[in-house]
Order: structure tokens, then C-alpha cells, then sequence
């Protein structure tokens, strides 16, 4: 049995201002919470079935996490689902480090850089994908969806867990001034606005136009950076001056009756990372 | 202003059992009301605001198709999206054609089969990658989820109107007799049980595997079918033995702190159809 206070508390977490008041998001169903167990996340609380905590108990306590029994009907209180599932954990949402204030490295792997997903599904299969295709690092611009929205967290399917995903503003990130190359000592401070050419890292920056170039007919690398647009208006003309190479996705449908005019954000994602690693396999895999 | 028995008759295709009985279904939203217009679907009536009304009047009623105009309080009750649009088509479902039986000619075009596709996004994001891709016809199997589901619709984001969707028994349809070989009169009426070995049209028969080969270790082909499993248990043991091409999409990530078990079924759909585009460009296109 749950307080009312906890039941308050976990229950409040769906929303975006309480999970940013406590710095905690909740995961829900086995497998989320076991990839959670076993990834550097702090998870302050399990919350289960008694059948779930008798089958898991060794190795949650082998781990010092509190757990508590709780009955169906609290779960249905504090969970996401529609149909809940037998065990949430509430997590600390890490605290950001460095790497999200234009000191982000994108010289040695590859990266996507989402320019305001706002569909948790997309956000959180994005995820998953960067996962498949190891991607580790995902850069969100300031107006995607919260990563920590329990829609975008269930989409991952655990891949929240291992991938890197840091909320920036992109235009900095993407264009900032070079972290490696300190200011002379004495000199003035250089102005603050970015200069659009290209990643600072001097890496080559995706991403996909209407006008861009055949996905096939490209250098892929595997360092760099993917840029993703959002799902309605593409990439934001603040961005597109950081762009070194446009892309874009064949389509091969018969045009007499028309075609799709675009793909989902996340399919195209998926396209694009598989035909990255076909060509160039991560060197760290 | 509509009649309650319009609002009343609308609002219940939301349901299966409505659309079922009525033989229709909803599309919402002007890009996906005019790819209705633009197709071969019979549209019983348009459903918009004044103002929309006013600004398509004359294509509309070029094609002689009812229009109702609607208040935005009508609108509410007969959507099924949580911000209703301008507009709104109620379409005739098509009657199924002789292909749906065991005679759908797989033999020289490439078609995706669907085992159990239960999400709507899944379904709907699924026939707008088959419409991207030139792929004229998607099988689906009978549990999938309906096709005319208002959630379906809306993800194919207009493709339903190009994409030719049927429902049908795909253990009879991957294995039944040939299309092509009339029983001789006086014979006796051929066993009922399909042989389990590929496709009766002779073509390859693709379905993902954990133990499948790489996809860009295959033999791809413009003539087939690529079976697409459900989101949670795969290929279906019924249909495995119809399977001729095992194949299995590489992943890359890192191994240290494990990876993503699997892709969302319409990721791994869209990563497929790009891949025998870009190996076997669409003759049709």
C-alpha cells in the first residue's frame, strides 16, 4: 500500500511541470524498468505487483533500490498506460552535464540533432533507432517534446537507457564558437553570434531537403552530425546555414496517381541511419 | 447545420461495428480530404466550416460531392481527432475484389504482406512508406488492426487513396493453388491445405528473422513479397514455412551496455522497402 502522498507524487510526474519540479520521470513495464536497473540512471523507487517484486526481489535489492507493493488500483492511479503494467520505477532525470552548452563533440561518431520533434511516438522511436544503429548521442533542440514525457519514454523500449539524449539549442551547438580553441589571453572576447558555415567541429552536417541530393549519391561519414527536422515544417531556417550536405530520400512510387509528398520523421531517420552504417559500420561496435 | 441523425450517423463510424454496418469511414483534414477527392473512392459527402466552404467550393462541386457545411460545435462531435480540422470526407469502404482470395498476382510487382499489425500508427505510417516507395498493394492479414480505423487514416497522411489495402487470409493467399491453374472439369476438388513452401506465384517470399541474413547480404528482388511480423511476436509460425528469404536488418550499436532488442515494425518496413528501391529501382516508376 502506497501513501497518498506517494500516489500524489508519482502520479504528478505525468506532467511536464512536476517532473521538472521534482527532477524525476517514471518508466513503466518490465523490460523498461530492468534496462533502467541496469543503466547509470538513479532510480529512486519501484513501484510493483507483489507477484513481480517475489520474481524480481534478488536482484533489485542486490542494487539498494526501495521498492513497494502496490495494489492494481494504485497503479492504475500513478501509471501512463490505459492498461497498466505490473511494476513502474521513478527516476531522476540526470542532471546535464558540459555537453550541452556548444561544447558537444561531434569529431569522433555520428550524432542526430532533432530541430523540434513534437510527436512523443517519433521522439521516442528516434531513440530507439539511434540505439539499433549506435548513435549515442541525440541532440535536442529546446522545442522538442520532453524526453521525459512517459509517451516518449515507453517508445524507446529501454533505449532511453543507453542513449545520450540532451536537450540544446542547436543553433549555438551547431554554430558556436570552437570548444579546442581557447581565446588568445588579453584578446577581446569574440562576438556572440554564431557564424552559419557549418558545424564548428568542421564535420559534415546532414540534413534532408526536398531540393538535396540523393541519400545514395552522398559521402557518408561516420563522424558527424544528422539533422532532423520537425514533422510539419522541415528543417528551421535558422538551422539550414549550418547544413554542409542535403540529402534526400528517393522515392520510387509510380507518379500518375500522385505520391506521398514526405515520410514520417522517424522512418526517415531509420532510412537514413541504415544506409549510414551500410556504408560506414561504427567503428566502435 | 446537420441533422442529429448526420451527427449521430458520423460520429458512430469511429467504431468498426458502425463503419461495418454502413460500408463507410472518415478522413479527416484538407490534404488527406482532397487525395480522397483526387482518387477512385466514393465520397458521400464533405462535411466542412463556411469557410472552407468557400474556398473549394468549385472543386468540389465539379465532382458533384455533397457538402454540408458544419459549426465548429458539430465538428467536435463527429471528429475523431482531439483538434478537429476544417473538413471532413465520409467515404465509402470499396467493395473487396476477387484479389482478396488466394488470387492476388504477386508476380510482377512487389507487395508488402502485414502478419497481425495491431497499432493504427504502425498500419497508417506503413502505407504511407508503401506509397513513397511505389509499392502498389499491402496484404493484410485479418487481425490486423482496421484499416479504416480513423487513427490508421490519418497516419497513411493521404496515401490511403493510392495504396490498394486488402484484407485477406494470408496463409491461403502466400499458399493457395495457383491463380493461374484451372482445376481440369471432373477432377476431383484439390486438398484445402496449402503446400508450405513460398509463395504459390513462384516469386520470393522476404520476412525478418533474428536468424535471417543481412539485408544487404540478399538477393533483392522487384517481384515478391515482404512479410512484415507484429510488433510484438514476429512472423506468425503459420506463415514462416511460406518464408523463402530470411532476412535480418544489421544493427550497429555498441555491445558494452547492450542495445535495442528490436525496431518498431514500421521502421524496419520503411528500412526494407528503401533498401530493394535502392538495389532494384521501381520498373514502374
Amino acid at each position: 500500500m502506497l501513501t497518498q502522498s506517494q500516489v500524489k507524487h508519482i502520479a504528478a510526474l505525468k506532467l511536464k511541470k512536476f517532473r521538472e519540479e521534482h527532477g524525476q520521470f517514471i518508466a513503466e513495464g518490465h523490460k523498461l524498468v530492468m534496462d533502467m536497473v541496469s543503466s547509470e540512471f538513479l532510480i529512486t523507487g519501484i513501484y510493483a505487483s507483489g507477484e513481480w517484486i517475489a520474481e524480481n526481489h534478488s536482484m533489485v535489492s542486490a542494487k539498494k533500490i526501495p521498492v513497494f507493493e502496490t495494489t492494481a488500483r494504485e497503479m492504475e492511479r500513478i501509471s501512463a498506460l490505459s492498461t497498466p503494467s505490473q511494476v513502474m520505477a521513478v527516476v531522476n532525470i540526470p542532471v546535464p552535464d558540459h555537453t550541452v552548452s556548444g561544447m558537444h563533440d561531434f569529431s569522433n561518431s555520428l550524432s542526430l540533432a532533432l530541430d523540434d520533434i513534437r510527436d512523443p511516438g517519433n521522439l521516442g522511436t528516434i531513440i530507439r533507432i539511434a540505439d539499433w544503429f549506435g548513435i549515442e548521442t541525440v541532440l535536442c533542440s529546446q522545442n522538442c517534446v520532453d524526453v521525459y514525457n512517459p509517451k516518449v519514454v515507453q517508445a524507446t523500449m529501454g533505449s532511453i537507457a543507453r542513449v545520450k539524449v540532451l536537450s540544446c539549442n542547436l543553433v549555438e551547438v551547431l554554430g558556436g564558437t570552437p570548444s579546442g580553441s581557447p581565446t588568445p589571453s588579453g584578446s577581446p572576447t569574440p562576438s556572440g553570434s554564431p557564424t552559419p558555415s557549418g558545424c564548428r567541429d568542421e564535420v559534415p552536417v546532414y540534413g534532408t531537403f526536398l531540393e538535396g541530393d540523393s541519400l545514395y549519391d552522398q559521402t557518408l561519414s561516420n563522424q558527424g552530425v544528422i539533422v532532423i527536422g520537425n514533422e510539419a515544417r522541415g528543417i528551421s531556417p535558422e538551422l539550414a546555414p549550418f547544413i554542409t550536405n542535403k540529402i534526400f530520400i528517393p522515392s520510387f512510387g509510380s507518379s500518375v496517381n500522385g505520391k506521398a509528398e514526405s515520410l514520417n520523421a522517424s522512418v526517415a531517420t531509420a532510412i537514413i541511419c541504415a544506409e549510414f552504417r551500410r556504408v560506414k559500420p561504427n567503428p566502435n561496435a
